[in-house]
């Protein structure tokens, strides 16, 4: 991209991420972004409705009431409570806070593709490791690395995961580096890794309201860790934004975790869609990554990642095609309601069949 | 503040912005953050409301909504404006994307505590110009100083402002860098330069809806500038936080500008209500700078600036007072409702009355 002559050369080499399409042309089943199917429950709106009446009075820069209702629901104390204008925010927090040409970073090679867009706008340089050729995570690359390390448990976009086991050895054993654990989609499946801040002064758990809880288009993001970790962070948070969290947002995410029983069940439902899904896609010839996270990523051997995407668009269906090499014959999927997964299926069907007519056999 | 032992070197001199104070152990009258006295209008509650049905999916991340709205207000292509989660966050992308060791910022000594602070955060060396006596900004010490310029205008804590004229002779004289003009206060009384924009390719014009319009807690921010600088700052944006305004904060901030009129009317109590405080300050014995701003900044030669804030706080309204040692003697009084500017009057009578009874005039 071509920059004015006023853009700072220190970020001239800046990608900016690209976040999954929103095309307005018209009506599309949207499995690119790993939303909720499900709306958030009534309080959560009569919250939102009741706060846009005080609009006119800043949010609380504390933002205590989320803050000590996160501590609750994860039984930590409210000093290890961090929240975010969406994760993404605390992750930058976390780049800004801990990293340097010093502490540089180490992450897998293919997943959250914001990890290397915050290193490159902090000019922090980093390292990506390979995942295994079934595209798992090999802790083993990560133990004593000397480097700051960045882990989504679950990764995106394979839905694999780590154990507790292996994630608590990556954190012991680099004691003088912060050790990041992204777990955007951990309630579909995955281990929290939480209860190790108690024990480790170097880990830093990051959430989000966006997938389980259904407030993708609220942004609310936390991190969990020890109390020194959080001051810092919150040290780079009163330096860029001390308002990140409106009030809407936080009256919603407190209301949010009262009705943590209606997501837990829709997290349920949405881990069945998944499975149901992952089996007709392999009685179709996908091949299924194994997944704990909210999204199926498949590919199969005939048809290209590429061109499933195109002609799933052209049906009416989004899902998310990365043009990264190594993953590029995949897609990933976001798992919603039983309907959309059945109209899913019934369009790769046809996309198959109508491969399976052009090629003669 | 202490940092633990992960934290950067490179941000080891940072000083958090400290926001106004929000106790928590009464009910204040709010006077020390320059929120307006009247609520959102109806239409953005019911807004609000509306678009929480709709949380599970995320925000448009170009969005649209808004920024074309914003641009019809103010008659500029939509490619003239950025909007953010609050206006703190566009001039923080300002100084991330066009600030560096060779373009450094310059800003009065007595303006916006964010400044040094977005200066110190980007490492951008920056140097501040004296006000003048009167507390005036000398548009002179501005011109052709090959650094990037930061103004607030009208100025705060001082409320003064200077004339388009003036701020064009700024931004024409300093071609090869940047000139933030931030309208935080605009609205009420000052002169906008939004429409130099369309002259200059080197003017970012920021505003928000936190004074104006009510909607401080709904974070929501915007810059104006040539298309050019634009981009650049959604590079910046799309590096940080793509999704950085929620859906229910678009649909509040599309519908205050819809329901304008409203806004302006409450822009011209509260104007009403400044000159009428200023006035009977001034018969008690203040010094009180003419504002264009929804605050006014005033000194009593009767009691000190820390001693009339206690003095107010103890009697249940909050003021905002600065520790700098040339504006130590000052308030900064946000001008709200009558009843609210009464109580405050009262207060103060009652505060002299307590002084001279102590002091034995």
């Amino acid at each position: 991209m071509t920059m004015s002559k006023f853009f700072t050369e220190r970020l001239a080499s800046l990608e900016a991420y690209v976040p999954g399409e929103q095309p307005r042309d018209r009506k599309y089943i949207k499995l690119n972004t790993n939303e909720s199917p499900f709306p958030p429950s009534p309080s959560v709106i009569a919250a939102a409705e009741e706060e846009a009446g005080r609009l006119q009075l800043y949010s609380d820069p504390e933002c205590k009431l989320i803050v000590d209702k996160l501590a609750e629901l994860y039984g930590v104390d409210p000093s290890m409570v961090i929240v975010t204008n969406g994760s993404d925010e605390v992750l930058n927090f976390a780049f800004m806070a801990f990293f340097d040409e010093h502490r540089t970073a180490l992450f897998p090679d293919i997943t959250y593709g914001f990890y290397p867009v915050f290193a490159n706008l902090n000019r922090v340089p980093y390292e990506e490791v390979p995942l295994a050729p079934d595209f798992s995570i090999n802790y083993k690359d990560y133990l004593g690395v000397g480097k700051n390390v960045v882990i989504a448990n679950p990764n995106a976009p394979t839905g694999l995961s780590l154990s507790l086991s292996e994630i608590e050895e990556i954190v012991a054993s680099n004691p003088d580096n912060v050790v990041i654990i992204d777990e955007a989609y951990v309630d579909f499946g995955g281990e929290s890794a939480y209860r190790l801040c108690e024990k480790y002064n170097n880990l830093i758990v990051t959430g989000t309201f966006s997938k389980s809880r259904s407030l993708a288009g609220a942004r609310l993001g936390f991190g969990i860790a020890c109390p020194e970790l959080i001051r810092d962070l919150n040290t780079v948070r009163y330096s860029t934004n001390p308002y990140n969290v409106n009030r809407m947002t936080m009256a919603c995410g407190y209301r949010a975790i009262c009705d943590n029983d209606y997501y837990m069940e829709n997290c349920r439902t949405v881990m069945e869609n998944r499975e149901y899904t992952r089996d007709k896609l392999i009685s179709l010839g996908f091949n299924v990554l194994p997944s704990d996270a909210n999204f199926l990523f498949a590919e199969s051997p005939d048809v290209s990642g590429k061109e499933l995407y195109l002609a799933l668009k052209a049906r009416g269906i989004l899902v998310r095609h990365f043009s990264k090499e190594r993953i590029k014959n995949f897609n990933r999927i976001t798992v919603g309601t039983r309907a959309e997964m059945d109209a899913l299926l019934d369009a790769v069907r046809e996309i198959l069949g109508d491969k399976n007519e052009t090629s003669g056999n």
